[in-house]
């Protein structure tokens, strides 16, 4: 009991963080992703293609939660694009105060898109606001067809779900078939990609769908002042 | 500073009641594993064809542990083997007290292996002893090379780390040798196999381990009486 309270509390204390980041990322007009998976779906290398596909047109920033070292933090910033990294240590998820700690060191002026790259978990991670606009989860035809229905909550808040490494599914393509079943069963009205960030299959649509939100994100925070 | 005492204050009792749960272990001379990994790298598929290969010569069961369904436990069953599904809704690992609940429904007279697979995640289930003999991760080669140095806690502490999907791997094995490469670095001591259940390659090896750590585990708990 003792236990759930304290969860409750943690939760709550996170809510209200969230809130006030959410304010601070709309007043700047920023749209922002928090990008959650298991480990090795591929997030930072999605991060990689989009951030090539992206940066001619807007600034982007990244925000890597991870356990321990910089690894991700530093392919971000061999692109030209600025990274922080927050080692969260034994954590298995970011909240809303390590962001707005990271927000005093990373200052977001003029950036248009900034994704927050979770810590690798398909569990933790879809309990904490992080004060984004926009949930996407990626997940890997790799991990086998049924996660999904193993891990619903994660997949049943997200907006985008995509589904990566499509070069590693059967020949057949049967258990990326079965995979899409499953996503539209546990989340009927997010919004599907399925790619490979090796070979570029399917990107094209992806970068194209986020161009968009970031144009749209911009045009209505413009007529909201 | 409240969350961190009650978190001190649960693994303190879960410590505790894995403590009671060995010495019952120990008592039936049962070989107890706990098996973890991140969702996806293939915990199932490895119960799979490790029941096969050794149902003949021991008797195995298993405790499943998944947020939710019990499809894990139903591809148990479909091989004859005994299994008991725990499902922790939001919970992202198991605990103690949880197999100590199973083990009352769940009577393991005449077993001589139990296995324990562990909810998908690289991270909390580390920090929870549920009484085993032996901590086995499995890491899917097709989540990439750099897991060790980023999830350290998790390979720090197993006694067998298997690589799994290494027919998913780049043609050149670059980056299973990273892989492997990493493993070492972070864990010298533990026992490493690369395998794949999907083609069985390297799995007669591990197989073999097994057989004679069950054999190991039973003359030790009888020449002890």
């Amino acid at each position: 009991m003792e236990r759930i309270a304290v969860q409750t509390n943690v939760l709550k204390a996170n809510q209200e963080a969230a809130i006030e980041i959410r304010r601070a990322f709309e007043q700047e007009g920023l749209l922002v992703i928090n990008l959650m998976s298991g480990p090795g779906a591929g997030k930072t290398s999605l991060l990689e293609v989009t951030i090539k596909a992206l940066q001619a047109q807007y600034h982007i920033a990244v925000i890597e939660g991870d356990l321990q070292t910089d690894l991700d933090a530093e392919r971000i910033r061999a692109l030209d694009a600025r990274a922080f990294q927050i080692n969260t240590g034994t954590m298995c998820h970011l909240d809303a105060r390590m962001i707005a700690r990271a927000l005093q060191e990373f200052p977001l002026k003029g950036v248009d898109l900034l994704v927050i790259e979770n810590v690798g978990n398909l569990i933790c991670p879809a309990a904490y606001d992080l004060g984004e606009s926009l949930r996407v989860v990626l997940c890997s035809v790799a991990e086998g067809p049924e996660k999904p229905k193993k891990y619903p909550v994660m997949f049943h808040k997200a907006d985008v779900i995509l589904l990566n490494k499509t070069d590693l599914g059967l020949p057949s393509g049967e258990d990326q078939l079965e995979l899409e079943k499953n996503v539209k069963d546990v989340n009927p009205r997010a919004k599907v990609f399925a790619i490979s960030c090796r070979t570029g299959a399917g990107l094209a649509a992806w970068t194209e769908w986020l161009t968009n939100a970031v144009a749209t994100h911009k045009l209505k925070q413009l007529t909201a002042q």
